[in-house]
């Protein structure tokens, strides 16, 4: 199914993947959600916040189950973040349905809307919306790159903006949620597994940094009649890959916007945005203060090669304005639903090595409990640990999901990983061998099985 | 005149100007300029290169008299940079016709074509043309933001791109040339003179370095897993602020652009561009040079936090590459010129100050030879010398000019600066006096008057 859509969106010099939310791709990859529904014979709804969810009986009466994932893409993203965890989903409906399974509760599979956030730069929208983490007016105000709203780019689309907002209606139907997701790191890789268990969510936070001097002539301003923002950019970086390493977390500047952007002119402003996870939710916050203190005054004002600003020494300087875009704290996800999906795990490996016929044993060849129990060297962002059953890679994740933010909102949800051999995300290296991908499908069949039966 | 244009390309909310050569707001300007001729009677030719000629006289016999600038602007540039030596030029031009002047030469005023390379990165585009500075084959290749062509912008302003080229014949008709700009700096401010002589144009050249790593998810890939061009781009800023201090240089990374650009994605592609301008070629070429050897292999290994990618010491990475896109070397304005300026400034000075009558004595308030001879503290790029004259200011400016090209193709070519009190350019901040101005056109105009008397 996947190689269904390996055109969409596809950039053709890059091979990497283009999906914005809301764009042509987008809307092209709804179609075949739709197709895939229709296929099986499965109840389409498009629920109020864009997301789509097909059904496989009536979730009325009795809560049902979930699983999927989504299909947009970051810009310039591979083919498995997202639409794995969807195709798996209906492969797995598919792989129960071959098996003659006739779930007691109703099963869905689910696609939800702009979880990359690539557009508006705030990921996770369709979860945050149905769950009320994030109100429609903060949702519809959002602009992309153009200057269009979410709101514009929903009507354009043939979508009522005024309807967005929680959908607690919807949100009763899904008695429990599984992602099926690419690993976003090389955990499964070291220790030669093909599919592992997530565990929580890292608390992260995104910060935009908007540091301010003044355009000036580049050929004719001295040094010393300067205020030059790209120097404070500069220490931001350095100072936010020192904090990182500090802390065992992890800090990113990925996004820089550059005003004017003339080679010839010394910028007036640059905005840049701090990506920062970590473990714990104080070693993040302490991360991120530290980050903020390196760029105050009387700090700033030397680096910037200005001493025209004045401030207290330890605040930021006036031309140093930090705003917190987005923070979610640590999401540990439902234990029973964890233990159940280990010991689906647990037996799709016994399955996938011909070691045993049941779905509940097998000692997997080349591991030991005492690999799995410990943890990965490092500020890992897959630290692994022995699940319940003692076997199967459980991880911690510092990417956020659609699974995390149902978590949050008190939902039964649970995660699992399909290795990724180099690690590489969000970025058209990534990649899952197909081996992987269907032990992936068979343990979250398995597991969908139990939960419905 | 300023006024008249004061609307054009005019940003609503930033108060700068946009305008790109050949966008809409350019053929404004430059049907500004047409109207400013006609009302004049000058005779207005285009030549094959887009540069604008307004003569009043035929300089078919004896080469001409040109003065003049250009129209376009940098993005969120001033009002001053470039128009005031336009407006200039016809004020100067319309002081001589009140004096009653006939002039014996003919005398142009004249708007170049691209002075900023704001829509195609390489200035000067129209005077580089006409000397043969640049071939026409690498002009028409030039692309914008949008991908398009020179070429196709040419064609969709309705002029012929295979017109371009070296214009021997337009370029005979310049006996000589002067510009007239608003200053770049505060030499002038600081002397408290509204006018001074160009000397030279620093040498000076724009770098374009391409700093690779590898894309990834920002939440999942562990730092000691990253190959982050942004740390790469750090180091660069910061090794080009300390090589310019070095060398009492200038150095400016004022263009960045980022792949993805993804506040959660490790950036794969990192494009940055260096300005530096310095008093000699040689401290410039060092400056360069050095900053290329401190992101060289191992620094740029152990910078980007990743040690997959080798390289021999003291080489730059692979991942580094670096391009030069341009290169100008020092000019020196013609001394004859230089000097006949000098004592027209001198002049316009004793009359404003109403010390004098002629135009040609006047010790002015307030400055003694002492002041002047000497250099202004620091690497500026305004250094001030005496002039011949022992009076007026004489600048070296670290701005490139038409002037600089038509100097450097062997053209008598000189220029004047207005006093820009704050020394804030390609800004909106940028500004001049009225009272200022009016001494430059005065200056301007018996430079004028003695040339083609």
């Amino acid at each position: 199914m996947l190689d269904a859509l390996a055109h969409v969106g596809r950039d053709p010099v890059t091979g990497g993947y283009v999906r914005d939310a809301w764009s042509d791709a987008d809307l092209e990859l709804r179609a075949w959600f739709a197709g895939e529904s229709a296929r099986r014979g499965l109840d389409l709804t498009e629920d109020r916040n864009g997301n789509l969810w097909a059904w496989w009986g009536d979730p009325a009466g009795e809560p049902g189950v979930a699983t999927g994932s989504h299909l947009d893409s970051v810009r310039q993203g591979g083919a498995y973040d997202g639409p794995l965890g969807v195709v798996s989903a209906f492969s797995a409906l598919d792989l129960l349905r071959e098996r003659g399974f006739r779930p007691r509760r109703a099963l869905a599979v689910v696609c939800f809307t702009d979880e990359e956030g690539a557009r508006f730069g705030v990921p996770c929208v369709g979860s945050r919306l149905l769950t009320g983490a994030m109100t429609p007016e903060r949702a519809l105000g959002l602009t992309d790159d153009r200057g269009d709203t979410l709101a514009d780019v929903l009507t354009r689309a043939g979508r009522d903006p005024r309807a967005l907002g929680p959908d607690p209606e919807t949100l009763a139907r899904v008695g429990a949620f599984v992602e099926l997701h690419v690993e976003q790191g090389r955990a499964l890789a070291a220790l030669d597994r093909p599919v592992g268990v997530g565990r929580s969510i890292w608390p992260h936070g995104r910060w935009r940094f908007d540091l301010r001097g003044r355009a000036d002539h580049a050929g004719t301003t001295r040094l010393a009649d300067r205020d030059d923002p790209m120097l404070l950019l500069a220490r931001l970086v350095q100072a936010a890959r020192e904090a990182a390493v500090r802390h065992e977390a992890l800090a990113t500047v990925g996004k820089v916007l550059v005003t004017p952007n003339n080679a010839n002119a010394v910028p007036g402003h640059v905005a840049a945005w701090l990506d920062a996870r970590g473990p714990d939710e104080e070693s993040v916050r302490a991360l991120v203060r530290e980050v903020v203190a390196l760029l105050s005054e009387p700090d700033a004002r030397a680096l910037s090669g200005s001493d025209l600003l004045a401030g207290a020494p330890g605040e930021p300087a006036r031309r140093v304005e930090v705003r917190e875009e987005s923070w979610t704290p640590l999401v540990e996800f439902d234990r029973d639903l964890r233990e159940r999906i280990a010991r689906a795990v647990e037996g799709t490996a016994g399955q996938e090595s011909g070691q045993a016929t049941g779905r509940t044993a097998g000692q997997v060849p080349g591991e030991t409990a005492g690999q799995t129990s410990g943890q990965t060297a490092g500020q890992t962002s897959g630290r692994v640990a022995a699940s319940g059953a003692g076997r199967v890679p459980v991880l911690a994740t510092g990417a956020g999901h659609d699974a995390g933010i149902l978590a949050a909102a008190g939902v039964r949800a649970a995660m699992l990983f399909v290795r990724n051999p180099t690690g590489v995300s969000h970025s058209p290296e990534e990649h899952a061998e197909e081996a992987d991908c269907r032990a992936g499908v068979i343990a979250l069949a398995d597991v969908l099985e139990e939960l419905c039966r």
